[in-house]
């Protein structure tokens, strides 16, 4: 019979996401409840290469479900792609006894995970950290509905100034794979066009539709672009613009960072408490090798090796919603 | 054969709750571009008793989106809920040849909706609006989300001074019947203790843990309070924990109606969106006398006369999570 | 010839407000960039009787200019009140060798400094933190800034649902001897009344500007209170109210503690960097036993012995664009 | 004797700012309470020579101070600055029985009341509605506070990467002519650098001191540019640093558009309000073609012909401040 798991690890890996912290937070607690000893490693996959890890307590994640960020720090590790690395990283956590792993990222520190834990016995757990909202096997990931408040609040104020000079504004939004931030913050916002890389975006129909916009004097337009989007993103699509429409008053908004940060939303928080809370549950139940979702509202575990990023057709009735709405 | 509708009207009733203005929108424009005409009635059924009723375009509805509130005013109406007011209802949305409503509001709205329907040949959709998603039918309701983040960004700043101080706070969050806003929103804010309608409030284990923490030198303790949670309140605790714990440094926050109002969150200006462009929808396929939920991210439509308040037993998980996360 | 000071010590007092971090973080690196080091007391004169005194670097005010509340924590301390408190005060400071003193806090904790510095060696620097704004010898305070535009945020929400309903809103804000939140927040949010400590409160007055407003149909109104008004508060006036217009529809909500928290405002980060920096200039240059004010945008200085609470009129201009804009 | 005004028209003009909805509501109300018709005119001085003009009642200006932007929209009109669209302008306003005008705008619109002022016996007031704060003769103008604040909470938001990932950020703020948005922002949020207009730009301290952070291991590093800076804005400085530390990450963000929108601050609110009641009284009391500013908290005047941008040296203080607390 296997022994208890009774020392785990967590790690932050990848571009970092509001809610990191809560969920940190959250395994933490749960697996000190539980009577474990919990390590932080330090900046993703280099923590445990550099051996980079420290005992955390209760109280050393007091105070944090609030901030954005990850007060564990993150980054991309190219060593941990490596055999030697992996080798590293392993006898890192044996020092301290280490016998499982939760990791907070997106599919590409999955599929590390799933590698790792292939090579050495080390159960890991994943909970979907991405503001982009792009794995497949869960309805949310930890920091898109922050996210994209962050890009609504921010589209609200440029259309102040789109209304009081009635001006066209391209707006770029994050999501270099997936259109869901540009898609909700664009719908949110009463965008009049919103570019996905779902979708192949026909600038002359754009073009179009915003001179049949002029010739019946509707002014003000925002159009939301995924960075992702196939033309070319705002900058390549306000220079077409100008080139068919040279007399159009337009402007470039690119949201950049802050997208990525800020304090959570209730939303980001309470589902990464939840997420926390299982991954500890799992690495008890030895239910091993999964990342956690929300699938339904209820909790769902892929395999990590079917971590993947998520080719989702927009449905239909979102596109109308868009049409329709912003007219 | 049953002829087409092509006139519509659209009201908010009861309390007002954020994304009212996104839904109203959403019907507003839906039904124009299936070439209906629709009237804006005001004060929800008092405007149709009282004939406050006008045609909305298009236009009459651009900018509103990120608004709180609801630019058609809302209201509760006792004479609706006489046979003579409803007649007289009636025959003002006769007048303007009115054949269908969109009512968007809570539980008691929909069954005097479902009252009228029965009486007089206008079919009736309901979209829930109410801050408290205390709705059988539906796993979100319009407002619900904007006004959970309210509080959690005022407990938030509460924390800021409780930790100054390290003192305790007991925080009143909305919620007669439901505690769904003092359970995320005291799960997002590392509340100490819940107390909710759904469970029976047991004062003897609050002042045993609070005298417990107080041995092991925790200091900051914030309890979040559902205003309907059994013992009284807020302001009953209070007095009961200074009799128990007469040292004890507290204070009582009662968050009130800053979480009714406020720019609603992308959440709820999403499903507002699509839940009234679903009730034109409805009103076009004769889908008659139901109300539209949204049920594992699916439409959900339920008939007017089963809407009731949810009672639900909140799970043992959420419960759990609650007790591990604020050690 | 006095030596030069080279080692002082920090401390937040009394009730906290946001910007307090922002001002210990410049003491302490002001203070190191001089070659001093820099202890921080913890609770106010609490920690100075106890002995909780640490060592500060300036990595420990990383990352903090952007949170409410202090991190030193804060209290009133009535032992620093007796003779025997300051003097194991004193002692305490000795065993540091700490020289010299900035407190950060209101009039109530400058008398407790200027008491302290009478009787030993220890000069003290005082900065103004308060949310109230009642200190002579200052235009602005450290906090104001911050709790004026949380005010400001609350009732902008509460407007949505008094417009919604047509509802009178009685809001009150602190201020207990200073009207200045209220003033400020009412003015900010078109309050049609406000009432202050400042000036008597005629609620004859009130009531018939209600009843005329009335009667030309002027349904929303809000009154904003200032805690310290002479007609007993919110709730005393909405009682009144009642009493005396009983079909008046009407809401009472007290902002309380979230006008303490929260991050602070770039213009309390400004003012409390720019103190905090000539804090320890101060100190340097032997200007002892002052509390530092920004008068017509320059730094002023205040015996410590003259702090007292402001007890301003308020000026008639004020009072006359309060009626005129809110008509 | 030269007879009273009585009826008066308002516009916005130039670049929007928050608060422009303040001071127009105060124009408005404080015009009717002294028994003056006031008109709006619509797109600046566009609306003058157009003649979009239309009546404002004081219900017109309800629930807009809030509102970002400026309901009555704004542009720059070439034409006005031709003498035929000044006397078609003037027409216009002769149509409607305008005898004055109150601008709220930059030092531009100033400059074109002015010339239109000295040909026509229309007398103007101006309002300094600007977020750059760029003009002489006012503390404050309407806009700055809040422009500040979106700075600080997007800077703040980027704060949360920049530490999550160790990165140097780079970070454009607005500010043409003027660096007060990018030294104020700068200092609240703790700025390693910042790069202004008023001061040359010398990039060679800057990678000096770059590279000597980096040998003591201080990773977080944010730069603060005004877009005016004379070294040529955020990318131009990312190119030269990346080919001078070629392996630094770093990454740029240009904050853009939403420092112009949002709700106002209650700062702006507030002077807005006075401003905007002082600009009818001065037309009250004919004291003609003057701007208001706000000096030393009373109100100030300017002749108009004396508006001209702020060439003001940046006191040594405040760069000493950046330069000690940033460490």
């Amino acid at each position: 019979m296997k022994k208890k798991i009774t020392k785990i690890g967590v790690l932050t890996s990848g571009g970092d996401s509001p809610g990191m912290n809560a969920a940190i937070r959250a395994v933490v607690r749960t697996g000190i409840y539980h009577g474990m000893e919990v390590y932080g490693i330090n900046r993703g996959y280099s923590g445990m290469v550099d051996g980079d890890i420290h005992r955390l307590e209760g109280r050393s994640v007091a105070n944090i479900i609030q901030r954005g960020g990850t007060f564990l720090k993150t980054s991309r590790c190219a060593e941990f792609f490596t055999k030697e690395g992996r080798k590293t990283a392993y006898d890192n956590l044996k020092k301290h006894g280490i016998e499982g792993l939760v990791i907070i990222g997106g599919d590409g520190s999955f599929r590390g995970a799933q590698i790792f834990s292939n090579e050495y016995d080390i159960p890991c757990i994943g909970l979907p950290g991405t503001i982009d909202k792009d794995i497949a096997g869960t309805d949310f990931t930890i920091g898109f509905d922050t996210a994209v408040n962050t890009a609504v609040e921010a589209i609200d104020k440029i259309r102040d100034t789109a209304d009081a000079h009635d001006r066209l504004f391209i707006i770029e939004v994050m999501g270099r794979d997936a259109g869901y931030i540009a898609l909700h913050s664009g719908i949110s916002t009463g965008a009049e066009h919103i570019l996905i890389p779902e979708k192949k975006t026909s600038v002359e129909d754009l073009i179009a539709s915003l001179k049949e916009k002029e010739r019946r004097k509707k002014l003000v337009n925002m159009i939301v672009v995924a960075e992702g989007e196939d033309f070319g993103g705002a900058d390549e699509l306000a220079k077409h613009i100008k080139k068919e429409m040279p007399h159009q008053e337009l402007r470039v908004c690119i949201l950049g960072h802050i997208q990525r940060g800020g304090s959570p939303s209730c939303f980001d928080r309470v589902i990464a408490s939840r997420m926390g809370y299982h991954a500890v549950e799992c690495l008890m139940e030895e239910r091993f090798n999964v990342f956690i979702g929300i699938v339904n509202n209820k909790m769902h575990y892929t395999p990590l090796d079917e971590a993947v990023k998520k080719k989702q057709r927009i449905s239909e009735e979102w596109l109308k919603i868009v049409k329709i709405l912003a007219t």
